[in-house]
């Protein structure tokens, strides 16, 4: 059987793979400093020759910023085709101090291996290349059609995707997305990721007098914006954590009874998850658990506050502004657009006379989720069955990957977020690190995923 | 005639006086940042030095914060004794871009001078010198017993005067205690101030997580310390403007109709007054007239706000913790200490689950006020209307002058507030600036202030 043989090459090959992985991470392709400009682009030449070297149409796509890999394997007439997204840029890698060994010089201790971009995306991003490698070696060619798009500027923005996207959305066309850039549930809980939450983010800033005042000669006569700017923030809540926003919640299908039994079987530790960040109690909308709270509700928090005198001591003034900053973290159902503009106006009606409001939003991007019974949602199930030795729970994520909007908005795609790394891993951290046998079992996933799709009706 | 050669003097000395009021107004003498530590004492060795060469005991006084300056004038057996108060310490002058001239490099534009404590207070308190000047120079002393305490700690709140007044009690020993640090009721209207509004402070801390927390992870399933810290600013008043501290308007007495009468025959124009601040519309506490709420109502500002992300564009964090700063102006028959308690048991009571209260008070005061029919208030007037030109009319002040208190507890002595200033004059805000007109004619009030008190029957 050539799965069978697919199987045997990758553990025969699996300590080369190790190998070129610590290659990949010895290039210090941070998008964020400029000064790493030629690494990013000596990272995307190392992605870009690993998928030509199968025999791929590859390319660099240049952007404004950090070139896109983009690469297609040889056309498999009938078969589904798949576009595999992943990012090749890491973060930096500062406080360095706090590393053990340096973060591009990619150590294993205890089967792990240590080094920045190793879970994120560069250990992740290359089991989808080392699974198409062993599917060519062990049986001439890959059973589906794959289409390649890594990019180099996911941590800081993929300010160029977008366009990239559009400009090339014919020859992107595909039947699903896969990306690795998620975690399982926890070790040895592979998990598949159904769900993301969306966002809108503004800045609210309240304007008073002219300028700062003396707060005893002119306080109790006007409105102090710092006053009036708590009160609208205060206004977003009611007591039991419902968000005021007119129309907040249109639009949120109701949470059902067999979603809500799949999260409490999870079995969530919420006294761990608070004593990780030393918070003494929950609290949140009422009503639901705080797994609930985190993956599948909505929320308004503020990020930042800003107003009059922050020095030490007291100074008795009466500020001439405030300003917040505000996100909403969203869930599918509820509109981005529609949610700014009800926002921006249920602030302004609450404001107290004498008091003017500025508000500025960016892109917002509305909460995602996929079908967990879809074909390909279940062929992804199997796939990770096998290689990890048990079923994959379903998840969702309580933060935002806008590229898996943009795959649904502009090519009409749905994703398969499939997560070998674990959430402990240390992504943005220092130290960060990777399991080499979730990196084993990622390839192996990966090319079963690759058997399972080629054996769906098209 | 003596007073004749007095004024003849000071009109002499007038441009003298300008030099040495932007001498003393270069020193950055910000007594709440301890970077400036050093400049408070050059100011404090500044004044002192001005008294000594008037041939007047002067010396600094240590206390465990910055020194006070005290200086006697040579007795004079049978005159009054005038303790005159003062302060050369100024507020911080952030925020610094929004000055048109450095706060500490002064500079003179259309008659007026333009530096952080031109009027607050080094200009006004610098009248009380430059007058016992004129009277030394012309007329070889002056004519009554003038004993300075000149403090270093006036915008911090006083914290080391009390302990002085009380220590030096039988040597401060005098008849009436003269300030000069509020302002006249308009260009060209002279005031005297009657009654002083009291004052709490404090600085309230909510924190929550360990640190700062990514607001997708975690977002909606642990309480916020900003949108916490905004429901508890938001509970201080209701939807009329009443202060909901338990127990805040108690012991108040009720505002009686001849002082209302007094306060609207005072012609204050409410338009030019909001013009002034770019303000549209008043708002404060429902039932009363602005003056009545900047003068006999007590408030609650909050001062300023403090929270996570304050830098360019959106970050999506919960902070960690969010700070306020506040303070409530209090009016006669309400107590600073039982109202700091009961505010701060207030706020406990509201915060939402799961975060953590830190609450630090200042030394408060009470409101103060002074009867207008008192012989050395009538003295007072009559100097003022010579200076000025124009009876002045009795006013009170929203703003705090505890020393005033603590005269009255303390010493047993009741305070003239005679302002030279303007309420216009940008007091902690940025461009402070006092008019030099309003400097000399000051220094000429308190000239004749002397003399006037000089006659009066001991």
């Amino acid at each position: 059987m050539t799965i069978a043989a697919v199987d045997h090459f990758l553990q025969q090959a699996a300590p080369r793979f190790e190998g070129e992985l610590l290659d990949l991470l010895r290039i210090p392709s941070v998008s964020a400093e400029s000064r790493y400009a030629g690494d990013v682009r000596r990272a995307a030449e190392f992605v870009r020759t690993q998928l030509a070297a199968l025999g791929f149409a590859a390319e660099l796509v240049e952007t404004p910023g950090h070139p896109i890999v983009y690469a297609e394997s040889p056309a498999v007439p009938g078969a589904p085709t798949v576009l595999v997204y992943g990012h090749y840029d890491v973060q930096p890698a500062d406080p360095l101090d706090l590393w053990k060994t340096p973060p591009f010089d990619p150590s294993i201790r205890d089967g792990m291996v240590y080094a920045r971009g190793a879970t994120d995306d560069k250990g992740q991003m290359f089991t989808h290349i080392k699974s198409a490698e062993a599917w060519v070696r062990a049986a001439g060619r890959v059973p589906v059609n794959l289409k390649y798009v890594i990019e180099g500027e996911e941590e800081v923005g993929s300010n160029h995707l977008e366009l990239f996207l559009a400009e090339w959305k014919s020859r992107l066309a595909a039947d699903v997305a896969v990306i690795s850039d998620t975690s399982q549930f926890g070790p040895g809980r592979p998990a598949v990721t159904h769900g993301l939450r969306g966002i809108i983010a503004c800045e609210v800033t309240v304007h008073g007098p002219r300028q700062d005042l003396h707060s005893g000669i002119f306080g109790g006569s006007i409105a102090n914006p710092a006053n009036g700017l708590a009160r609208l923030i205060a206004s977003l809540h009611d007591d039991a954590g419902l968000i005021q926003i007119p129309g907040f919640y249109n639009g949120i299908p109701p949470l059902t009874a067999a979603e809500r039994q799949r999260l409490r079987d999870l079995g969530f530790d919420e006294g761990a998850y608070l004593a990780e960040i030393a918070v003494s109690a929950p609290h949140g909308e009422s009503g639901y658990t705080t797994l609930e709270r985190r993956w599948v509700r909505p929320t308004c928090d503020v990020n930042g506050l800003t107003s009059g005198y922050q020095g030490e001591g007291p100074k008795t003034i009466i500020p001439s502004w405030a300003r917040a900053k505000i996100t909403c973290r969203l869930v599918p159902g509820q509109d981005p657009e529609h949610l700014v503009r009800s926002l921006e106006a249920y602030l302004r009606r609450g404001l107290l006379p004498g008091l003017r409001l500025e508000f500025q939003s960016w892109h917002g991007c509305p909460g995602y989720v996929f079908d967990t019974d879809n074909h390909f949602m279940q062929a992804a199930c199997r796939a990770i069955t096998t290689a990890f030795e048990v079923p994959p729970v379903f998840i969702r994520e309580g933060g935002t990957i806008p590229v898996v909007e943009s795959f649904r908005r502009i090519l009409g795609l749905d994703t398969l977020l499939l997560g070998w790394g674990q959430n402990t891993d240390n992504l943005h951290g220092p130290n960060e690190h990777f399991t080499l046998q979730d990196f084993h079992r990622g390839i192996r996933a990966s090319a079963h995923l690759w058997h399972e799709l080629s054996r769906l009706p098209v």
